[in-house]
C-alpha cells in the first residue's frame, strides 16, 4: 500500500446541490481527515471548484484504490473534473533563462534551502551566461541558441530534453523567446511565466520604458499561465511597487527586479500546492 | 414561513473527522443550497471552524425549525457552538464619537449610500460637536461627558440606551474614553474598536507622537474587538501606509486617519458578513 | 505690505549649472527662510524643476515686489517658467458628481473638518441627487443635466459658473459625462479626475467588469489632470488592492470605490500643496 | 588629479539661514554641476541636513582640494558636519551570518549581478553551513563559533578580520548572535540589521511566534543601523505583507523571509548610495 500520508484532491464541475457533501462524505466514510477544505462557486458561471487536503493515516482504502472508487462513486455521477496527488510524488519542474540572473538565482536559492518540494533537474537557456550557477547545483544546463530560422527545431529539441527529464510543469524565469503555440499546447497550464509589468498594462516588450514615458505612479510583475496570446494569459500572482517621477528607467528596472522574482516564486509555490484552479483564462488561488 | 431566502451558519467546535461532512449532509437533506462554505482548522488548538452561506429557496425546513433541527441532528452529537444568521435580520448598531469626524463620516457616508445591511440608530458622544451630521441623518444622538467621577454612572445611561435601542453592536469611532471592563463584559466580541497604531506597537495615547519619536517607516490601524485588556483585543484588520523622514507629527496624523476610517469601516463589513470569529483572542476572518 | 507669511514658488527651465544658487541666493540676500527646497532634473530631457517653500516673516521685499524683482534679477536671465502662491490665497474649488457619492462625501468630510485650504463654492452635477448634502454644508449644487444634443450649451452655461463662482481648478469625483476638448482647454492642468482601474489598463466605461474579466490580482485607481485624450493625463496618483477569485464584480467595486475617494483626497491635497508640475505629460511630484 | 567623475556631499548643521545658498553657491563658483540636491529641515529640532551629488568633470578644483576648500569657504563658518565620497571609491563591506541562508543569497545574487558598487571580501558565521556559496564567488568564509564565553575574544578576533579586510560596513544577514556594545562602538551607523519584524513590535527572540500568538493580520521587517539597544536602533527599511488566520507560523517564516531579503538589501543600496543620514537615533533617508 505503500507511504500514503496526505493528498490533495482537485475538483471542478457546473455547480448542483450536494458536491461538498458527496464529497466530504465519501472521505468520511473510509476514514480520511480533512486537512483543509476550499471550494468556490462562480455564480456567473455556474460552476464549482474545490480544493481538498487529505490526511491519508487511517485511510481505508489502498493508495492505488482511491480514484477509481472515488470516480465510480461521486465523480462521474457529479460530472467532475479532477486530480489526485499524492505528497510524496515530488514535481520535476524545468527552468529556462536568457541573461538576466535575479529570478533564476531566487529560485535556486529557495532550491537549495530545501524550501519547495520539487525537483529540478534541467535548466534551458539560449545563453551559455548561466550556466556555472546551474551547474554548481547539479543541475544540467542546455544551451538552446535561438534565431528566427532555428526556433521549430530548437523547440523540438526542448520538448525532448523535458521529455527526458520527465518534467511535469515549466518556469519561464524572464526567458526572453516567444514560445510557439505548437509548443505551449504540450503543456497546458503548466508553463508558468514572469511578465515585468501589472498586465494588462504594458504588454510585450520593454514595459519599464512604456512605464517610465507614461508617468505612471506604480509598477508592478505579473505571474501568469503561459497561453497562445502573448501575456494574456490566467493570471496566478500580481504585486505592484510605488515609483516617483526621480525614479529613471534604470531605477524602474532595479524596484521592478524584486517585485518580478517575488512574484514569480510566489506563483511557483501556489503550482507546488496544487493550488491553482484554471477557467476561461482566469485562475482560482486557493490559499 | 416567511420570507427566508438565505442564511449564514457560523459553527466552532473541537476537530474530529466528519464534521463537513455532517453539516453539508444536514443542508443537501433539506433541500439547501451552499452559496459559500469555509472552514478552518487551527492544527495547534486542533480546534474547527466554519462558516456556511445557505441559499433557502428550496428549504424543506420552516424557518423556525432550522435551528432545533440543525441542534438536535448535528450540533449537540459533535460539540458545536453555532449560530444562524438569517439574512433578512438587519443588525442595529451604535456609533461611539468624540471629536474626530473622519470615521463617523465615512461610516454615515457608507450608510447614506446603502453600502450595509444594517440600522444605525443611535450615536453616543462625550461630546456635543457632530451631533449635526447625526441629527441630518435622523440618528439619535446622545451626549453623556465623561469625568472620571461620573463615568460608571454615564455607562450606566449608555447600557440603557443601548437596551432601549435594540443595540446589537457597537463601533468606537475614535472614541477617546476607555470603557470600562464591566461595561465591555455586557458585549463581547461586539465592540469594534479603531486604534491608530499597528498593534501591537504604540498601543494607548498618542501613537502617532510614538511613532515620529522612535523614527519607523510605517504608520498603521489596527480594527480590533474591544476586550478588558486596552488595544489588546483580537484583531480583524490592519494595514499600513509608509512615510519618510520629512512626515511631521501632523502629516502622520493626516496620512493616519486615512487608513483608520478604511480599516475600520472594513472590520465593520467583516462583521456584518458575519465573516469573524473570536477563539482565544485571535481571530478567524473568513471571505 | 499686508500680512504675507510664507509663498511657495515653483520654477521649471532647461537645465544649466548655477539654478539653484541664484535662486536661493535671491532668497537669501533678501531675508526670506527656506522651509522646504525640493529640486528634480529630468536627465533625459535636460530639464529643470524646482518648488521652495518660503517664509516670508524677515523678507525685505514687499509682497508685491517680490515677484518683480525674482522675475528682473533671475527668472528672466536663467530662462524659468515660474508661479509664487502666497499661502494666504486660498484656492478655489468646484466639484463635478454625477450619482456616485463615495468620493464627494469623503471631499465634503475634509472640508467640513478644515483639513484642506480651500474653498468649494460650487458643485455641479448632471443629476440632482446628490443636492441635499451640498446644500447641508452651504455649498451651490447646479444641476445641468447632459445628452448628447445639449452637451455644448450646458458646457457653455458650466464655464460661465465657473467663471462666476471665481473657481481655479476642479475635481471630477466619478463625474460619469466626457468633457469635451474645447472645456479642458480652458483648464489646462486645472481639472483633476479619478479614474477607476490602474491606467493605461482598463481606460474608458466599466473597468471592474473588464478587471473581472480579465482574471487580475489587484485593482486600482488613478488620479490624473484631465487632457483631450480620455484617461491618458499626467497621472497624479495611483494606488492598488489585492483582490481574488473570491471577489465578484461587485465587491471590486465595493474595494475599488474605498481606492478611489482616498487616491483622489491624495491628488487633491497635493494640487493644494502646490506639489504637482506637469511637464510632456507627467508630473513631477514634490513631498 | 585623477578622474573624479562624481561625488556626493553629506552635510548636517543647525538650521540657520543661507545654508543652501552657500553651499550651492561654492559649487557654481568652482564649476561643478548639481546632478542632485535633496535637503531637509527637522523643524521641531531645528537642524538641517542636505545631500548633493555632484558632476566633477568641469570642476575647477584638483580632487584633493575640494574638502579643504569647502571646510575653509563654507562648512566651518556654518558649522557644518560633512562627508564627501567620491564615486570611483568602492565601499567594502563585510556580512555576518548563521544558518539561515535566504539574506545572503539575495545579496550574492545583486553582487554577482553587479547591481551594487560595492567589494564584498569577507564572510563571518559562527556555522560553517554557507561556506560554500562564499567561496564559489571567491570571498573568504570565516567560521567564529560564539558561546557565551568565548565571545569576547571572538569578537577581538572579528575585529581584527574587519581591519585586515579594510572593511568600511557590516552587513548582519540574520546573525543570530547579538553583538557586544563595546563592538558596536566600533562601526556607528555603519552595522546593518534585519530585524523579522515590523519594530517597535515584537523585539527581541522569535517574533513570527509572538505575531502568531497575538493574531496580527500583518506581518513585517525592519531594516536598522544596530545600536547598544537590542533591535532599537535608528530605522532604515520597513515593510510588511497581509496575512491571515489560516496561515501557520511556518507559512509566517515563509512569507516573511522573502520581506527580510528586500527590505536588508533595499536598506544596503541605500547605504551605499550615501542616502542615509542618522540623527538622534532617527534616519533622513534621502531618495
Amino acid at each position: 500500500m505503500g507511504d500514503k500520508q496526505s493528498a490533495i484532491l482537485l475538483i471542478s464541475c457546473p455547480d448542483q446541490k450536494g458536491l461538498v457533501s458527496s464529497v466530504t462524505e465519501f472521505i468520511f466514510r473510509h476514514g480520511g481527515n480533512i486537512i483543509d477544505l476550499e471550494q468556490h462557486v462562480d455564480s456567473d458561471e455556474r460552476h464549482f471548484f474545490m480544493r481538498i487536503e487529505l490526511d491519508l493515516a487511517e485511510f481505508s482504502l489502498a493508495r492505488g484504490e482511491i480514484g477509481d472508487r472515488f470516480k465510480a462513486d461521486v465523480a462521474t455521477r457529479m460530472g467532475m473534473q479532477w486530480t489526485l496527488y499524492f505528497s510524496d510524488v515530488i514535481p520535476r519542474m524545468a527552468v529556462y533563462v536568457s541573461r538576466y540572473s535575479h529570478c533564476l538565482f531566487d529560485i535556486l536559492s529557495r532550491y537549495q534551502a530545501g524550501d519547495w518540494q520539487v525537483e529540478i533537474p534541467l535548466l534551458i537557456s539560449n545563453h551559455p551566461d548561466l550556466g556555472a550557477a546551474a551547474e554548481s547545483l547539479g543541475i544540467d544546463y542546455h544551451v538552446l541558441p535561438i534565431t528566427p530560422q532555428n526556433r521549430p527545431e530548437q523547440e523540438q529539441r526542448q520538448l525532448a530534453l523535458l521529455q527526458d527529464y520527465n518534467i511535469d510543469f515549466i518556469v519561464l524565469a524572464r526567458y526572453m523567446q516567444v514560445l510557439s503555440e505548437d509548443f505551449i499546447r504540450h503543456y497546458p497550464s503548466q508553463i508558468i511565466n514572469i511578465h515585468h509589468s501589472f498586465l494588462p498594462a504594458f504588454p510585450g516588450a520593454k514595459p519599464y520604458h512604456s512605464a517610465h514615458k507614461r508617468g505612471v505612479k506604480l509598477i508592478g510583475a505579473t505571474s501568469h499561465y503561459a497561453t497562445a496570446d502573448l501575456d494574456a494569459g490566467p493570471i496566478i500572482e500580481q504585486d505592484v511597487t510605488h515609483v516617483r517621477h526621480t525614479d529613471s528607467v534604470t531605477d524602474l528596472v532595479r524596484k521592478g527586479q524584486d517585485l518580478e522574482k517575488i512574484v514569480l516564486s510566489r506563483a511557483i509555490w501556489r503550482h507546488l500546492q496544487r493550488q491553482v484552479l484554471v477557467f476561461r483564462n482566469r485562475t482560482i488561488v486557493f490559499g
